[in-house]
């Protein structure tokens, strides 16, 4: 088996991502950048968000640290009474410790291919350790990427075991995000829960349209005149997670069903790369079945 | 009551349109293409479409006619047969002769506001020669276009009464067409049977999601990134009928539900306004729950 | 001559915004978000931006502070040495404070319609003190909502002396932007140096594609299939100020000058409406010739 | 060197494609239409335009004929006398005769993956020969394709010597189209008058703004807020020829030139794409410097 390629390009050794949520409270802002400012971090993005309805705050800061990997011990110990004075749920992440993500695949590669292309161009800033599928299909595309491919076929009797044999994989390679990209087996709830992790999902309808099977069929049957694709967080109820990202595109009476899943094609490829990327830098907040996402 | 202002701009007194629909058959567009050419009809535009399901062929032709004001009743009278060897669904609408719209309204009146502007510019060529709403307050948008407004209040108990009375307006002013800009009152399936004719909606989703009442809510509460609106002709299932155009607006955690209501405000308009265009056009053909649309 | 109308909606007494830039240096953030929540501030909005070029450092922040109308001076007073301290530029504007908006239009109204429909929506929030006109056309539209209209016919003779007695009416009624709703005449250097305010101009255009006159018949002539608005300040040389917002809209074969000129007028609707928007709510800050947007 | 690969999907041997331009005259469409019908032919797809400006008339016809390929010689020949009849230029296309393609690329390979990926889908119908580029740095993106790459390296002194090689490849491989995938060399005029047939461009801005090089460094320069890729066809002169597709893509203060530049891959993968399937598919026709786009 081939080693793993490195991805292309690596962030920084100094740069680090603090997210925040927390019931709003005056004097947030100014008390932890007041501590960011003291132990000599130098701000270099700064997003934030009060939702209306229930008053929580989020943040995201960006900033480089001169010394990150030593000083980062520091740096948490003095944050930690800050967080718990404001009653935060808070992650501190340097932004060279990237993401391992596994990639899972039915028999539709365009995903795939996209992502696997965008990686390789230091688009999408993570590791692959290895690429899942239920079909041998998608040995060709990954081949060229040096990413080993696991080929677990999945049967209604075999399932269980199939997903004992993926969560195996998915410890042994330390992985922290599954993509669903095209997968189109249903994860079983306790697959969900064992792994643990975020799993993104790309939907190929605009959600909540067209849940569930072949929904450029149903679209065709209903006469839509824009087709769209759903990027989201999976839950064990089906095609209901938090939204990452949606985009639409407009079709008309002279497509076919196999013209919408075409043209769908290329709305899913964008909608998971934005959503995968928009992950790996650690700019989606979930926040109950939703999402703040500071893109 | 001040009389109904004329639209601004009236078609040709030559032109006209003619819409077919049949089984494709060889031969249907040379052999309607000759008649009219032989009758000395130059076609200025035309545009047609065969639905790979069922094979059905829809066309529609746009011509000039010298004269044709006299010479409609034997144009008719030669592609009546032609008709029949086809087996063809047919009309042939002389352009001059504008769609009598009546708009109905409640409270919201930025559709409302958006058709008569439009229809004052000469882009919506129809009479209006009424507005109908259960509340008084559109009255002040429709004045300074001199058309008549209606009040006719609906409750429970008087929504038979009230759609009696709204129905013998219809017949008086000889309607052809119902715009529903913002409406919300759930029209009758007696009501949509007594009228007969076209009824189109603005629905304020992206149809199939969020059917029923207050879809901007029920959009926030799912967090979708773009939010919709359909038109679509009524049938007497709520929000199923054929939809005619649809848009979307992106959107993101930023936006509560009254931004989305902002948002919202203005791709209804853009998207009602776009189907009425087409309908009073007699581009949209509807094709059993959906529609053909040349536009 | 009537009394003008107020605004429907007016901001809260206690809302304020801070805008600020300066180069960027450590404990500019912490610096100032600690003296608004000293002052008891709490910040319900907050956005920056370093400008990689040039590390210029911007920022919005929206804050309610209690007793705002009183306290506002000893605020001042507290931030002008900080200011120092960093080489800021600084503004700090009360949200009750609203802009004194004056729209100059020619004959085609469609923007100028639209900026009062969104002002009484209460979507726009200013003052209206007049609207000026090189053409009488316009008081049909201007005359339900109760503004003045002031026609000031230009002539190549007469410009001096018309751009002098607009100056004075401006000064009169304490203007502090102007809106250029599709007012075809240039402004002159003289004139635009002696208002000294900012003023927003909508180009039928894309910029920098088709600068000057006709730019739709320029556009048919190249046959670009996008159509496209533009939003920018002006400044004394033609199209050519920092561009505020830009849309476009797709065209193809079929759609002559005349459609280019009515598609165009929602796009040019759509970005101008966007564009004082912002404005009015101090969400634009220029830099050289562009501008940041926080939007 | 390795056989080239053919394409997936190959057209049916029964379907034609009739492109027509000439004056508009009464009876083009009837005379046509009937002698398609005479012949036997099913029209499947049908599309015209009369350009208002210089009222010229174009058409596309799309039918399918059993025995086409015996009977195309005859029916060329029946065509013949009604296209002098009515002045037309004109062409006979059988589907099944795909287009030999030869794709040009330099470093940036992202345009040149796109149509590889979409070739093999049999999303473009074509056969691709070879692919030309200055730099040696695509072989690796070509080579899973089976394609050769010719590797004609271009300098100053190089060029005529260059370019007489490139079209001795040309001719050796009997190509009938040529698409600059992002070739970062400017063909001489003889070169483009040698090769005599269609060469597609794309070009990374929305033209005709940011003409000539690094367009991505010019729109950020000027601020603007949204950028765009175009595809036309090359003329002698430089990013002036005839525009087939255009699209945009929302950029804000936030972009740097390095995120203009990735932003824009997308937008330039999208548009050259669409407009290689529609020449491909005889879609485009071509009218002094401007396009009819039969999609």
């Amino acid at each position: 088996m081939s080693a793993p390629m490195a991805s292309l390009v690596r962030p920084s050794a100094e740069r680090a991502r603090l997210l925040i949520s927390c019931a709003d409270r005056p004097g947030v802002v100014a008390t932890v950048t007041r501590l960011l400012f003291e132990h000599g971090a130098n701000v270099v993005d700064s997003d934030q968000h009060t939702e209306p309805d229930d008053l929580r705050f989020f943040m995201r800061l960006e900033f480089d640290l001169p010394g990150l990997p030593e000083r980062l011990g520091a740096l948490e110990a003095a944050f930690a009474p800050v967080a718990e004075q404001f009653g935060m749920q808070w992650r501190l992440i340097p932004a060279a410790r990237v993401k391992r993500m596994a990639l899972f695949v039915s028999k539709q590669d365009h995903c795939l291919q996209e992502l696997l292309w965008l990686w390789k161009k230091g688009e999408l800033i993570a590791d692959i350790p290895l690429v899942v599928s239920n079909h041998p299909d998608a040995r060709e595309v990954v081949a060229p990427f040096g990413i080993p491919l696991h080929h677990v076929p999945v049967t209604a009797d075999s399932k269980a075991q199939a997903e004992a044999a993926v969560l195996e994989l998915l410890r042994a390679h330390q992985v922290d995000l599954i993509v669903l990209a095209r997968y189109m087996q249903i994860l079983s709830g306790d697959f969900i829960a064992s792994f643990g992790g975020p799993i993104i999902n790309i939907h190929h309808s605009f959600l909540p349209a067209f849940v569930g099977a072949n929904p450029y069929a149903q679209a065709h049957s209903r006469g839509v005149k824009l087709i769209g694709a759903t990027a989201h967080y999976v839950t064990a109820e089906l095609d209901a997670g938090p939204i990452i990202e949606q985009d639409v595109h407009r079709v008309g009476h002279r497509d076919a069903v196999a013209d919408l899943v075409r043209i769908g094609r290329r709305v899913e490829r964008t909608v998971l790369a934005r959503a995968v990327s928009w992950h790996l830098e650690d700019r989606v907040l979930p926040h109950g079945n939703k999402t703040v996402v500071f893109s």
